[in-house]
């Protein structure tokens, strides 16, 4: 972790900058480790973690009740009470600790996560286009958590494959998927899953419903989850049953693209040229791939005419697609960037 | 949901506003029906819906992709370029639309939920305190969604009794408990669950593990779900077999507190008076209880000393507990305060 967080106090500095301080719940896992509780919203116990890099400390700031695992993750901590038997104020005992920790050093933070309440009481420098950037190179400890993660997904995929039946809804499909999942870590994972089927694969993303599978359909899959703090993502299209000519061909091309594009990415292509060769032949009206790490989305973002310049420790998800107006195939792999071309880090099988 | 608008209109103005922008997700779904997407974290594409709350309009700012849902709400909606296949930049876009509406009035808000960078730009009056008291009394449309959400986590309970056996781990019993409120919903559901067994029922609260159920374990299962932005919440205490003394004994207390509770609640009993009866006789180390709504915690919190007055259209959750060294027990049903008393809207048992 040592690496990232050197380049963050280097670029801090740049930003004319005398600390570091993340807001952002993935700014905050990248940093320090920690990963905010998602499923149930904000919290009316705690406010999001803070983690304050400076040249010699990494100092998060968490409720009492979170202390135990940033000490355990190596950082310093900063409490303030959180959950009581008494009046609930996270947000005012939040503000008191912060402040008092940054005194009169000037950050470099996120903006757009500084409530104005805080804000007032600090002099800081926007350094969500630096975070941004830094987050796109992994280091060594971040690829082999994605790899862990991964893992995880292709499980989930697995299980699609060995589930899916005529008569089944789309939800029980995702319940044995996502048990799947979280019976091979051994723990709950945060999670999101796309699974579409029939018809519904031409809509290119949704939540599993209670439409019932049919021989000859296609499900369509694309699950994320977070292990650690990292998120995995992947997607397959596989048909029930004998599946249509039109399915077999749009497939045949998506996979084509995917492994082409595998084939010739490498430091230096620009996001943008990786786009183009993906999206050569198809048509679909999403990205043709983006970043993953503490956040499911992140740089490099692969879209059209992005002047991004791909780098050894990128870590991408690369999912092509085609669309009909009645079905619709994606297909999904994670590469990692490195000095030379590119190494597939998912496992899953892209057969329909 | 016209009375709790125009209940925030009068109290803006009490606070030297002309409207109430609601901020968090919670207030947002409270006042709109709006409710965000939790489980991925936040999003890259877009920001946390606002809504705009004036005299004769109630206005949500959100992306294009979120403008459909809001519409069908009966919100009118500013929108503001989301996901795209250009360049991302939710905050900036969303920022110039929501100042942009806002314009030179004066505004009741959240400040933890201001950004700095919105907040420079806006006249505001901090109206977190209005929002938490107003929240507490809920409508007639905000009862009937949450007995639909309790129905869930009672099929959630059934569940539980239904599926716990020995042999199976508590990460598999959660996933059947959990499949079974999303069939009975037809579709996904935030959700959250407390599973314990056997001597981890003394740990109070924690996500099921991979613990392998034994003859003569206790099951605490204290399960949460949202249906339509609204929380349910409900826990139960069962034997997997023949359970100790000590379980028998403390089940029976709890309930008995339970039932009492119950009994002498009602409009003008003091918060604090009610989690007097709920403990009585019981060591835990948690509230007693807890409204819930928009929020799975929120006003009137039912803790030692609380001086808030119970009124009826008040929803809490009352959960006393008792723990051992080695076990654990807790109950929690929901009730609706009514003019003369309380109403129970859980179903689920509570046997052991």
């Amino acid at each position: 972790m040592s690496d990232r967080r050197s380049r963050v106090i280097e670029g801090a500095k740049a930003l004319g900058a005398d600390a570091a301080l993340a807001l952002a719940p993935t700014t905050v896992a990248w940093l320090s480790g920690i990963s905010s509780q998602t499923e149930l919203g904000p919290s009316p116990f705690r406010c999001d973690p803070a983690v304050l890099v400076t040249e010699d400390r990494v100092v998060a700031i968490v409720s009492e009740q979170q202390a135990e695992e940033a000490i355990c993750l190596g950082c310093e901590v900063a409490t303030y009470p959180g959950y009581s038997l008494g009046e609930l104020d996270p947000v005012r005992h939040f503000r008191h600790v912060l402040v008092g920790l940054v005194g009169s050093r000037i950050v470099a933070t996120e903006p757009a996560n500084l409530p104005v309440e805080i804000g007032a009481a600090l002099r800081f420098k926007d350094a969500t286009a630096l975070f941004c950037k830094e987050r796109a190179i992994k280091d060594p400890d971040e690829i082999e958590r994605l790899a862990e993660s991964i893992a995880l997904t292709d499980v989930g995929q697995g299980a699609v494959k060995a589930y899916a039946e005529p008569g089944m809804t789309e939800l029980t499909l995702w319940h044995l998927v996502h048990a799947a999942m979280e019976r091979a870590a051994g723990t709950r994972l945060p999670s999101w899953g796309d699974l579409l089927s029939g018809e519904r694969t031409a809509l290119v993303d949704g939540a599993p419903s209670s439409r019932v599978l049919r021989e000859g359909d296609l499900v369509l899959m694309d699950v994320t989850a977070r292990l650690h703090g990292y998120w995995a993502d992947s997607c397959s299209t596989i048909a029930v049953g004998r599946c249509s000519d039109w399915a077999i061909e749009a497939h045949g091309h998506v996979h084509d693209r995917l492994v082409s594009a595998i084939d010739s990415v490498g430091p230096g292509m620009r996001a943008g040229e990786l786009d183009s060769v993906l999206r050569s032949g198809l048509d679909y009206p999403h990205h043709s791939g983006h970043g993953i790490g503490a956040s499911y989305h992140e740089e490099p973002r692969i879209v059209p005419d992005s002047v991004t310049m791909l780098a050894p420790g990128m870590v991408i998800a690369l999912e092509p697609g085609c669309y009909s107006q009645s079905e619709g195939i994606r297909l999904e792999w994670v590469v990692l960037i490195t000095e030379t071309g590119a190494e597939i880090m998912s496992k899953h099988r892209l057969e329909l």
